[in-house]
Parts: structure tokens; C-alpha cells; sequence
């Protein structure tokens, strides 16, 4: 296993002290727990957000802790949920007073430490509620998952309700909004190479050297169809076409589209794919608004990438376009 | 070989127009040349910038056109330098009538290239100069230069030279602190796997499961040593003390600090490395201004980091803080 660690106990704790201890304008760490925080957390008055998962998804959940998207990340060991400890103090440290809202990926690990936490936290009379992400249109069920999984379509809920609490809008309008992103939020991904989870050492599973997996999960889950590597071209058509025809998309509306590396894939094949995918979109008259192509949401050192479609209205892009200044990432 | 491309020969066309059709608001790409410039593009009175170099390095040169940092970005063939018509054409597209300043690293062809392109643009009147970067520490001369080679650090002399150009100072100003920053910069790297470049389609060299290289260069150039893979604190220990060093830094100066991934190495790899860095330099009164960490200069799907380090002044500091909003990085 080629990875620049130290102890493998030690990675999901010395990565979020590297963070706290190199942009500490920006956030700080809960001592005793795997939690960033945004360094003037709770903001008074506004709905304080959270997300978070299982780590190895990097820059998931932590990444996009600061103004205009998450209050917090809270990090679970290396595809683990968090526990509810954890979350509890994610939720504590960013109550500003207008409740608190917890965005996550639909696995069965998080829904039931989520569940407990949101639990934990209304027992203390805290206002708390949740948005589960399920953008992944590959399966209806997983190995860890009942229902469709979460995958890097979670940006956009995150960009979305993160912009409604900036702007100070109340509880129930952040969460109806977060809520809609994800209603008209579709994703598919491939993969072409395994992740090495550090605490087993080995690849999760193997590919052949020309094989890729499409639909594949972002912990190595099946997906629909194992096959030749294709060239990206096709593999784009095939990933967008699954995502567009789910909704269905019709021509004249107007998407956001994300390219997402899984981690080992270069950005020059992203924006190939990318490429591919606008030309898909435009000979069906579908609008791209904003584009965003990069790492959100990543299996390590996984190669592969995923497309996500988010359908928008006026009420989205007004939001999609709100200012957001985060640690990894932001847009002027 | 494992890449999501379609015809080997159009992999640079195509990204440049993946590039151009998904963030149209922000750049265009010249017909016929591997160039992508700012829309606005030339900015009146404005000293333009062009950063340069071989593909396969993504972000880099391209990533950081735009407000605040580069006006055009030209890329030769994967690990080529690009040819002096290329370079001709992006540095009349963005000559605002202040004259043009061309950045890019220290390798014998791009210096060939760049030194033709620059006598063609001055032969037809236009006001041209040069800043070489050669911030690796690792290696006096190596496969493919004489004198240090550049690395990852080029992006803090992109920042500096295009904080001053934004700011409307003039030409030899801009030159000026460019080269500043690049006196100021020392880098250091290392790799635990070979990238494959598109047009061989096996990787570049071999290196054992258990091995790394010290010193390597971003083309797979040979490096210092070649070793047992150390813990991570370690492998930090190592980059950042021989950059140190090199200058040598001293107690109480101040300095910014660059972890930049080679492509396939996460995130959180990468903070790991960070918090040693930041630990190293506190032990010994060196304080950290400011902090970048993530893929600056890759070497496509090659696994390894280096570590930049840019000695800070009030000058340095004050472009340093300069807002940028370019494709890949942007600082609000």
C-alpha cells in the first residue's frame, strides 16, 4: 500500500488537524471530536448546516465548511459513518438559534447516526432536521444502501441550502429549498481502477486492464454493467443520457452539470468527458447554465468520474449563483 | 492503458475545448491554437500575462486564467513545450498595449520556444520579456534542463506577477516582483508511482511497491534518491527541510506555503503532509502566512506531492493577498 500516511489510525485525525492547522483563518477543530467547524460559528440568527460521512471522500464533507454553504463537516472513520457523538457536537457548535440542518448521503451508517443525533439533539430541545441526498440513478438499492445511494451531487444541495441560510432565509424555506436540489438532482459514475481503503492495505476489488465498472459506487459498490473501456465519448453519453432521461430532461430547460474525478483521473479526461457531455446536452436543446468540473467528491485514489444534472428554476439559480467562500471551494 | 480519452492525438484539442465550452463566461479558446485566454481579453493598459508549458500538468498552465492572475494559458503536446506560433498568437491576443510578459518553467525546450516566440513578437514591435521559473532545489541539472528546473511552485510567480498586472502597475514592475517571487521560492517534491503519458501508453518508469523518489521531476525525471517508502512525517521532514534550507530560511521570517498533489495522491494524503510542514516550520520560528494545499502542477495520474515554499515580505504579502478568480483557483 503506497500512501502517505503515518499510523493508519491516525489518518482521519491528523488530515482534519492539517486542515485546522494550515487555514486557521478559516475554521478550527472540536477538540476530542473529527469535526471542522467554520472559526465564527454559530452565526446568530442564521441556520446553522452540517454535513458529513464516512472519510476517502476528501474533499467531502470538510471541504466546503465557510460562508455561503456548511457550518461544519463531520468526518466518520475511512468509509464509515460518523458517529452520533460526533454529529451532536457538529450540530451543538453551529446552533445559532434558528435551528440546525444536517445534510448527508443516503448509506444505511449515516441514516441510523443521523437519525440518533437529530434524536439526541431535539431531546435537548434543539430544532434539527435533515436532508438526505439520493442523486445516484444507477441502482435502486446497494450493498449499503436501501433506496438510491448519495454520491458527489450532494455539492449542489450543500451549494443550494447554504446560499438560502447566508441569505438568513428561515428554517423551513432553507430546508424546502435544500430539499427541491435534491428532488432535481441526478448522477451517474464509472469507475475504472480500485481505491485502497488504508486500514485493509489491498484494492477493494479488481478490474481488468481494459474493463470499467459504470454505476459503480463510491465504496466500490456494484453497478449495472461491468464492460470494455469505451472511449470517453461514449462513456460521457452513457453517463449523462442515464442521468437526463431519469428526471426526464426536456429540451429548453436549463442545468447546472458537475464532472467529478473520483480522485486518479486527471482534470484533462474530466473536461474530455466534460466536452462530450455539453455536446450531448445542446443537440437536445438543453441549456448548461454553470458548469463545475473537479474533485467534490472522490473514493481516494479511485479512478473514475461521475456526471450530476441539476435541473434548475429561477429560484435555483438565483441561489446556485450566491457568493460561497469555503475551504476548497469558491466561486467570486 | 486506462484513460477516459478518444483519439490519442486530439487528447489536447479536446480538453482546451472541454475547457472553453463549459465556462464560456470566462474563456475563449483561439481557432487553431492550443490557447485559451481570458474572454475580455486584452485588457486595455493592462500588462498582459501568459503562462505556459507541456500538457499533462493540468491545472496547470491554463487553470489560472483570469482576473487577478494569468490572461492566456498556451499548451504544447502532453510533456512538450509548445511551438513559437502558439506562443506568438497568445501573446498577441492579450497585449493591451503595455506590453507582455511570458511565465513558465525552466526546461531546455520551453526555453527554446518561448526565446523564439518572444524575438517573433519583438520583431513586430511588441514589448516582450521573460520570467523562467526554476524553484526545485532537488537537482542542479536534469534530463530535460540545465540549471533547476520549475515545479509547482510557478503558481505563487503567477500570483505575484498577476496581482501587480491587475493592479494596473507598470511593465517593469510586474516583471520585477515576478522575478522576486521566484528568488524568493524554493520546492521540493517526491513520487511513489510513474504517470503514463497518452501517446506511449505505459508508465514513464518503475518504482518497487515498497520505493519512493526524492527529487523526482514532473516528467519523471531521475531525482535524488531513491528509497524504502517512509511514514508521512518523514517524507514531510524531508521536502520541506531541503527547500528550507536552500534559501536558508531563518527564525521569525515568514513565508506562504504551497502542498501541491501530482494527481493521484487525496487530499487527505496531502494534509497529512501539510501538518508536518507546519509543524516543522513552527519548531524553528518560521511562520506561515498563508497556506495552499491541493494540485497545482500535476503529472497526469502520477501519485506523489512536492512542497513549495514562498519567503514573504510586505511587498510579496500584500500582492499575495490580492483577490483572484480564475478557472481552478480563485481567493476572495
Amino acid at each position: 500500500m503506497k500512501k502517505l500516511i503515518n499510523r493508519v489510525e491516525d489518518v482521519v485525525t491528523e488530515t482534519l488537524e492539517g486542515v485546522a492547522r494550515l487555514h486557521p483563518e478559516r475554521v478550527r477543530k472540536l477538540p476530542g471530536y473529527h469535526v471542522l467547524v467554520r472559526r465564527d460559528a454559530p452565526v446568530p440568527g442564521k441556520v446553522g448546516l452540517i454535513a458529513g460521512g464516512g472519510s476517502g471522500h476528501e474533499p467531502a464533507f470538510w471541504g466546503c465548511v465557510g460562508p455561503g454553504m456548511m457550518d461544519a463537516g463531520v468526518q466518520g472513520d475511512v468509509f464509515t459513518s460518523p458517529t452520533p457523538d460526533h454529529i451532536l457536537a457538529a450540530l451543538k457548535a453551529v446552533d445559532g438559534g434558528a435551528g440546525v440542518i444536517q445534510i448527508y448521503n443516503n448509506y444505511t451508517g449515516d441514516v441510523m447516526n443521523f437519525d440518533m443525533a437529530q434524536e439526541m439533539a431535539r431531546a435537548e430541545g434543539m430544532k434539527v432536521d435533515t436532508i438526505v441526498v439520493n442523486d445516484d440513478v444507477a441502482v435502486e438499492n446497494s450493498t449499503y444502501t436501501v433506496g438510491r445511494r448519495g454520491i458527489a451531487g450532494n455539492f449542489f444541495v450543500q451549494k443550494i441550502a447554504g446560499a438560502a441560510a447566508a441569505r438568513m432565509m428561515p428554517f423551513e424555506r432553507v430546508l424546502a429549498v435544500g430539499k427541491k436540489a435534491n428532488e432535481n438532482l441526478r448522477s451517474m459514475g464509472m469507475a475504472l481502477t480500485s481505491c485502497i481503503v488504508p486500514a485493509k492495505g489491498s484494492p477493494t476489488f479488481s478490474l481488468g486492464e481494459d474493463e470499467m465498472e459504470i454505476g459503480m459506487g463510491l465504496h466500490g459498490e456494484p453497478g449495472i454493467e461491468r464492460t470494455k473501456l469505451r472511449p470517453a465519448n461514449e462513456v460521457a453519453e452513457l453517463l449523462v443520457s442515464k442521468a437526463a432521461d431519469d428526471f426526464p430532461l426536456k429540451g429548453g430547460e436549463t442545468v447546472a452539470v458537475l464532472v467529478n474525478g473520483l480522485g486518479a483521473t486527471p482534470l484533462m479526461e474530466l473536461y474530455i468527458i466534460g466536452r462530450a457531455v455539453a455536446g450531448y446536452l445542446a443537440e437536445r436543446g438543453i441549456k448548461i447554465y454553470r458548469s463545475y468540473v473537479g474533485e467534490f467528491a472522490t473514493s481516494m485514489e479511485m479512478a473514475g468520474c461521475s456526471v450530476s444534472l441539476l435541473r434548475l428554476d429561477d429560484e435555483l439559480i438565483s441561489l446556485l449563483d450566491y457568493p460561497a467562500d469555503t475551504l476548497t471551494f469558491k466561486q467570486v
